[in-house]
């Protein structure tokens, strides 16, 4: 089954304590679209400038992704830079132009309407309500957002929370949206708010999912060990695509809590592949049998 | 086989937000006594002073632990009082009165220096060099320490290192002792000291176990989902006994990494309950079959 997925599609100019690198290939939707495909098929709805490459529009189309949603306009595409510190787990943004995307309304091609898998990826809350709008009954929607939104826009989030079923965030975000120092307490607060399935990424720390405590659903996804990250950029992108690739993939009537922990496993082994080079570098070689082999490495690791 | 438990015992005032408790038992080897007695029999090394209650002695023997190695001398005990912010990861000391303890020399009795399996707690590195010093050869060597002696004594502990099987910290102190921001980076370095394995404790993110590289020997093991913590006062300490309590409860003659996983998971059960209540006392009534409960939930939590 193929996965819509909608969020931002951007140049990004990324400076680490070793390397900077200017016009890369960036965005939720870029990132999103570009892991779920080792899955299943794409379709992505976003906006770009008349600036941007041709060469990246290829390498959707390599990818298998459907570009009927993708809009391009008059004017430059939406550009971050962004710099990480020794502790690659601090970034600072050092500019946001928003350009074609600040006037952006995602508008779904017919074909698109029906699709079972949706991922609203990062962007503003009232665009991703906008998205299932648009929609018949998909059967799983997960979400995706970040600090900005809950500080600025936190009542449309929490309309948006009651349509969804997984909303993904990471441990400050889930502590922000809450009020909760406590992780358990924030997901059960979160679950509260509508979706019936909770991810709180740790970055170097992992993962937890959560689901209904009453039938015991939780689960603690390991982080891979990589003694060496070369661009953070892009991986909770990458976890969210690979997540609803991976549930796409399987395509049962019903998602069960089983089906989820192995999707979650999905989206850490290509966010784990990306942070291995600049922007989606590693993507671009990535094989299939490196993400199977690696998924069962996030098995050896954690079993005893 | 019986461990033997080198630390400190002392009598701990301690706040949280919600409550505050004085002369509670305390110290590194009081805590890691008690949760390896659930694996296997403690001896235990130490010093009290004269005003130590002997409802903490009793206690200890109720546990089946071995006293011949604790001193009794004229004086007070070592006192210790800290505080919990409202986030529970955050502590701070609020007094230290190291009274009897300041002149401690651990003394091991003749019945205790072929022990096979040593846990050096939390104390200055030169003293538990000071026990291997009186000990036949030990078929495997823990060793805690924290953040004071990697910073006023680092010649000393890196000195104990050279003999020891594991050391285990938390991630900051093993950020401090190495200079590495990564901690994959970071155990490799110690493995580079001496260690042959390194557990990383990360609080509510669970422990890495790292041990040879080229034998891929990694395990992430996860933390227990607590959605209310009243007292993480003796966390570590609890990890490190219930750890040595179940290899020594396994005896095989050499201790492969399998097994090593194994006393990770149990150090963390221990560790995951002592935090439900003040000081011991979710241990003084904790039972066997609540732990191997626990143990089968840690394998449940983190299996997709």
């Amino acid at each position: 089954m193929p996965v819509l997925i909608v969020g931002s599609i951007a140049l990004d100019t990324v400076k680490t304590p070793a390397e900077e690198h200017a016009d890369l290939l960036g965005g939720s939707a870029s990132y999103a679209s570009v892991a779920a495909s080792f899955f299943t098929s794409a379709q992505l709805v976003g906006i770009v400038g008349s600036d941007f490459p041709q060469a990246h529009v290829d390498y959707f189309q390599s990818r298998q992704i459907d570009l009927e949603g993708l809009q391009k306009v008059a004017g430059e595409s939406f550009r971050w830079s962004g710099e990480y510190m020794t502790d690659m787990n601090v970034r600072e943004t050092r500019s946001v132009a928003l350009n074609v995307f600040e006037h952006f309304t995602p508008h779904l091609p017919e074909s698109y309407r029906q699709t079972p898998f949706v991922l609203l990826a990062n962007i503003a809350p009232a665009l991703q309500s906008h998205v299932l709008d648009q929609m018949a009954r998909p059967r799983f929607v997960v979400v995706d957002t970040m600090d900005l939104w809950i500080t600025i826009a936190k009542p449309d989030l929490l309309a948006l929370l009651a349509r969804v079923d997984l909303l993904i965030l990471n441990d400050s975000e889930a502590k922000l949206l809450t009020d909760e120092t406590n992780l358990i307490r924030a997901a059960e607060a979160i679950r509260g708010y509508g979706p019936q399935y909770v991810a709180i990424k740790k970055g170097e720390h992992g993962c937890l999912l959560f689901g209904d405590p009453a039938k015991q659903e939780f689960f603690s996804c390991p982080a891979f060990p990589l003694a060496n990250l070369h661009d953070p950029t892009g991986a909770g992108d990458c976890f969210a695509g690979g997540l609803i690739g991976q549930l796409a993939r399987e395509d049962t009537p019903e998602i069960t809590f089983e089906q989820l922990k192995r999707a979650v496993v999905s989206g850490s082994v290509v966010a784990s592949f990306n942070v291995e080079a600049f922007s989606l570098e590693r993507l671009r070689t990535l094989e299939p049998k490196e993400v199977e082999d690696r998924y069962l490495e996030f098995g050896r690791i954690s079993r005893f």
